[in-house]
């Protein structure tokens, strides 16, 4: 998952971030970008393309912080827009409960979530885009797939930290896992 | 809730709905039509006014039958369009699953939802409306109220049926409810 | 997915289902029966085997039809006691909503859920089971499969309908998909 | 909201805890005790009768920090013993996903949802008790109301930070909003 270094007053600096990371669970929103027909059917899932600090190089879905005093609902815009351009159009969903909780932590092996940094609790929902989505900031590139390519071994291998189990579990939710 | 006779092949006369209606539960779709803000925030609820058979009217949210063949996702857009306008552009939500099920019963004191006719099942779902809504076929308007609005005794007063708690219902599926 | 012929006054004569069926959906319920741990993580999946009227024997869910004038918990209930027994001990569900609508067509190539004698939506819920719970009725066996046996190939092809399907669904559902 | 100090190496110190506070939003899980029927309809609602540091005393619902390590079924169990004692018999939901997400900020004008120390993002979950539940720690009292009840002004007043929208909430969830 990434962050971006915030200078508001009031918020972290790295160090600070660093120093949370090791005592508090961090409150994170994972954001699955979805092409739907005109009845609201899900098409097209939306993998970004990252590099790791690592160099290693994955798919993944979107996904950022909840800043202090910042609503989910803009935390979830602002990471979009910061994934796939500003005009992306997402419509975000109407109700507050995400589809799942994932529970990452430094021990993989706990949830199948998994973040070295970090003890994250990420609240996860499913958004339609409707407008032109571009990679933006660290993303190299973006991927629109349909259920059963996201589900199949060779694109489920190249995400990582329980992303490509994510994205099943999305899928399930609207209906559309094969 | 309202019916059309409905004159494709395999479809059923209206005495034959009558006859079902008293041997079988009958599936209906509700929609609860919803204006939303930019990050997805309900901000009102649209009531149609209907004059039911016996002359009484009321303030109620969508509903009709689902036919046999059809899928819930058509039978939702189909009575969206027969009662908000073919102009609405209603968003069906991503997923299947609705926000609650609303069991009628002839006997209102069951469930707390009333139909004198049938004992129907019905699948109810938020559909936020972008466009123009104009109140189409038997319903005499179409009122946009505020959540603070739609629980207040005047609204629920004119709501039958349960649709009153229908409304509250959805209210609180999207965080909603004052 | 199966029913009984019931002789309580007004409800429906084979015939007249089976006239029925050919004009209206009909309403079902699909119960996953599941064991779970102290803290409500799903361990097991319960699944049937059964013989259908054409010889073919199959992995199912617990699934069947609302009667007339019947609650959805009651029918939930009854179906589960129908096929594991009196002392299965079945957890409902808190709310009405189900995880899933799986909605059944004579053509499978609809949505995936197949029944060649109806158009039937199905409310599907996952229901954790304490007691003992014994196959019975038309049922075979009663097997308990881990998350992981439940979407491997093998099991998969076992079931018939899109009942696999609805298994994996489950599965997201509550968190436990592999 | 409610928090223990906890000695647990890698957690924090109370002077941290508020260091922390003022700078990220922290993770809570709350709880709605509830009793029900055989077939799982709710019927009581759990309130507990808290002193604040204030001095004044309010009616709430269990609630709690997530701790650093903490899986979310594990918060939730804790919180619930350590308000309702060892033998209230919790059945945790199966699935992950809360029933709302209640966002509090120390602005309770921003989403009604109000902490005066924190901002705090909060997991709400409906938990059916079947055991013997007893208030402990600080939790002065429990009492069972109807749903009735619980909607009721005079109950509603009782409840400070937006717990009685909480309980709304929760209530419609389970469809027992009346």
């Amino acid at each position: 998952m990434t962050d971006r270094t915030d200078t508001r007053t009031g918020w972290l600096s790295p160090d600070e971030i660093a120093d949370a990371r090791e005592r508090l669970p961090i409150v994170y929103v994972n954001a699955v970008p979805v092409r739907i027909t005109a009845t609201g059917e899900v098409t097209h899932i939306g993998l970004l393309l990252r590099a790791a600090p690592d160099g290693t190089i994955s798919r993944a879905v979107v996904s950022g912080r909840i800043l202090y005093g910042e609503r989910v609902r803009d935390a979830l815009l602002r990471h979009l827009e910061k994934d796939l351009g500003s005009v992306a159009l997402p419509r975000l969903p109407l109700e507050p409960q995400p589809f799942t909780i994932a529970e990452y932590f430094p021990d993989g092996s706990v949830t199948g979530f998994h973040d070295p940094r970090q003890h994250a609790i990420s609240l996860a929902f499913v958004v339609a885009c409707d407008g032109d989505c571009a990679p933006s900031q660290d993303a190299l590139d973006l991927a629109w797939v349909t259920p059963e390519e996201a589900v199949s071994p060779g694109v489920r291998a190249e995400m990582a930290g329980g992303h490509d189990r994510l994205v099943r579990l999305a899928l399930g939710h609207v209906g559309q896992l094969p």
